[in-house]
């Protein structure tokens, strides 16, 4: 394929790619909810769309927009009552920003180090009150929404008489009348089970609250996105990403609200990517078997039978297909963890080889072939797997070479190192892990140097510790021999 | 002094620190506008009241709020004309947020680099609008504003008759309307020269603008501080800081804003930290004469004579008193990185002695009353400068141990250890640079490693080249030989 193809879930179809305004091109991926530490839930997402954010960018001038949702559900102690709480100093209390700035800061940290590009704007739901005021107003005037005790709901199914509420999640509104559930206290505010709030009215114990037309309190979930989206990308841009799970009631909402408020369809593609299952069941918090990625990378979890590091949980995202789920498991992790090893040893191999002499080289054609093959993988939505399939291949050839089985030409070497390039380094975003333990490896090899010097010192071969001194001072270290043995610093 | 003075800009003299709300404590900082790439005038409030911060959490629980000014003066092509721009699509536009994200991702990179921890809360202008508005608005309710073409203005005579404009940078308004001079389009509009913005009716061009009961425009640059200091930090705080440029027209304008929306000083203490020089001139933009953070660690500006560390220049900037000038030279930095090395390798040292068995041992009373130095500098308004003498008396008794001069006993070793831990690597935040070269200087090694193992096997010294092999196997290194020589692996 030379054109790249997606899956939209909106058409349920792979559809060609084609930009509303190459050469830029628009992308809008739900981001953290930052009242939690990281986990593998959030790499998933993170990761799928950082491939096809890195993938875009090779020919595309793309913004991207991956936003966070700061607006949290945090709540003073009801026991104490408003004018207790009013009356507490500002800094006594618990402030929710601080809480959701502690898991920015995390996130921010755990996504670096699964090399996980950041977006070109990271907007919070914080931070666009007023947008989301205003597309609410909008709503509210173009008569699909309804106030109620200081709350906004959207009338769904006014607006699926007009439009089609379930375009997107393939639910049916009738169904969802029967058998919607909702929190007791705002039901009796709703017209029908199947509204959702725009803006809710703050009870006195939440405290994150604005101003408002209609009460003191907060915006809706679903409101954020079509209020972000459509400021930094325009009404209609070009993808919308997230996980599967937000398919609906969040992104057929998003849908609802941006075709009212703004008159157009909030997007041309909708991606989403697919679960991670552990034993078969969904990852998740309600379940109680979700691991952090602080967890992954220490080890420090009763499922863990030991630390993967952040390139292994990348590259074991990136063995799945996005639209596939991905089942958890310590064998598989340790698989990937190998896969990933052989494809690091082989690209650090490659740059030790020279071209061969021997007269039935593997053919550079062969090589060039597994790049098209990459490029098609790629196009064919962004198909991970398969790419990471044919660096196997390229490690076999470059193995095979090493050994002097099948030595390669200028050209077959030239041509396996650009594929390393672009589709290891650049596409997939698989990084030479910075090893934490470097400074302990450096002293056990100095450790090592130097008894050896100090060996060959008192076998009096000057040459060999002779020789040890000026490698070393080579590297700028220098060696000072005291009365407790020698020590050394750069 | 076993309680902590600080100097307050706004008495002109040391007090002693008394919170607010013991143990709680609120401080402000203003931080970085994010329309360039960070410089040395950056680092410097950064390290400074990074220095406060450590300090302060030793025996406090300190909110501390460190804004992004992201409110730019970006503009379109004005010749474009506002329908052109209207016309193009929203993708083709250059987005201002897109250019505050990148520079708010390099602030953050390089203040990582420079070990200058994240604040509590570090809130956006942009993401506080209507907390803007609303106290723009209580200003003008109170008739200390008023409305002029769109625009809000602070009356300052009028605030001057009943208050005092001036109390924190000693300014005396006449003078200040005799000299004011301001930009042309916006002087019709005011009635004082000295009156400053709060509202800005934004012209066609400018392209961050929000809605707001005066007109489609942008807030002033003064009332963002006002407002997201008083709502994360409440109507008074403890402790407002920033560079000493900033005292006036800025902090002077915040006191006067909170006066009057808050009915309240804004903050008990306010500290300022003095400016950078080179040559005995300000660094600043302006002069062109400022280095980036990053041309610091590259050493790539033709003012430089080399590259210096991250750790280097924050030990720099520690080793002059924060409201003392900092002149900037190559020598100056030499001298830093000179004196860094000795703590470094001092603290290095450390961890090697042993306890003497010599009759007349260092006292270990010489060595607590390091530790009360070092606390009674801290507790005189944070003098840095005298820590850092501090630990090179420290650096001297621990050279002076290893070389066998004066022994040091047990409680003398444990109690340096605790001085290098609490003020070496806690307050003042030196780490151990991680050295971006290790990978670079690990292939070196283990080159060397291998090199002298070949020659032991050319040479039949099959003890050198066996214990080689079992000291890498135990640092997890595997070697294998080939046609071409050994590799080696993890």
């Amino acid at each position: 394929m030379n054109t790249l193809n997606l899956y939209n879930t909106l058409t349920r179809k792979k559809e060609v790619f084609e930009p509303l305004h190459a050469p830029n091109v628009g992308m809008y991926v739900c981001g953290p909810t930052v009242y939690g530490d990281p986990h593998l839930g959030h790499a998933r997402p993170a990761i799928t769309f950082d491939l096809v954010f890195r993938y875009l960018k090779l020919k595309y001038k793309v913004r991207y927009v991956r936003n966070i949702t700061d607006v949290g559900h945090l709540e003073n102690d009801a026991d104490e009552g408003e004018d207790k709480i009013a009356k507490k100093a500002r800094l006594e209390q618990l402030e929710p920003m601080e809480v959701a700035q502690y898991y920015i800061d995390r996130y921010h940290k755990f996504m670096d180090m699964l090399n996980v590009q950041r977006p070109s704007i990271e907007p919070r739901a914080t931070g666009h009150i007023p947008e989301q005021i205003e597309a609410i107003q909008q709503i509210l005037d173009a008569g699909y929404a309804y106030e109620s005790n200081g709350s906004v709901y959207f009338d769904v199914p006014k607006y699926n008489k007009d439009y089609h509420y379930g375009k997107l999640s393939g639910r049916v509104l009738d169904e969802l009348l029967a058998t919607t559930r909702d929190n007791l206290d705002s039901q009796h505010e709703k017209r029908n089970p199947a509204d959702f709030a725009l803006w809710k009215k703050a009870s006195p114990e939440h405290i994150m609250r604005w101003n408002s037309p209609w009460s003191i309190g907060f915006p809706g979930w679903h409101v954020e996105c079509t209020a972000m989206g459509c400021k930094y990308l325009g009404k209609t841009f070009d993808i919308h990403g997230g996980g599967m799970d937000l398919q609906f009631p969040h992104h057929e909402s998003e849908i609802a609200q941006a075709c009212i408020a703004n008159n157009a369809e909030p997007a041309k593609y909708w991606m989403h990517n697919n679960m991670i299952t552990i034993d078969g069941k969904k990852m998740g918090k309600s379940l109680g078997n979700f691991i952090t990625l602080e967890q992954f990378f220490t080890g420090d979890h009763p499922s863990l039978e030991k630390a993967y590091s952040p390139m292994t949980i990348r590259f074991f995202i990136l063995q799945a297909h996005y639209r596939s789920t991905l089942d958890f498991s310590n064998e598989a992790l340790q698989a990937a963890e190998k896969g990933l090893k052989r494809l690091q040893e082989a690209k650090k191999t490659l740059q030790t080889l020279t071209p061969g002499t021997n007269f039935q080289p593997t053919p550079t054609l062969e090589i060039s072939l597994l790049s098209t093959f990459c490029k098609s993988a790629m196009n064919d939505d962004f198909s991970s797997p398969l790419v990471i399939a044919c660096l196997f291949d390229a490690a076999k050839i470059i193995n095979s070479a090493k050994d002097g089985k099948t030595p390669l030409l200028n050209d077959g070497i030239k041509a396996l190192k650009e594929l390393f390039d672009v589709y290891y380094t650049q596409i997939l975003g698989l990084s030479d892990e910075a090893d934490s333990n470097n400074s302990e490896l450096i002293d056990g090899l100095m450790q090592m140097i130097l008894d050896i010097r100090q060996q060959a010192k008192t076998n009096r071969d000057y040459a060999t510790s002779d020789h040890i001194r000026d490698a070393l001072t080579a590297l700028n270290i220098v060696v000072k021999d005291g009365k407790d043995g020698a020590s050394w610093s750069f």
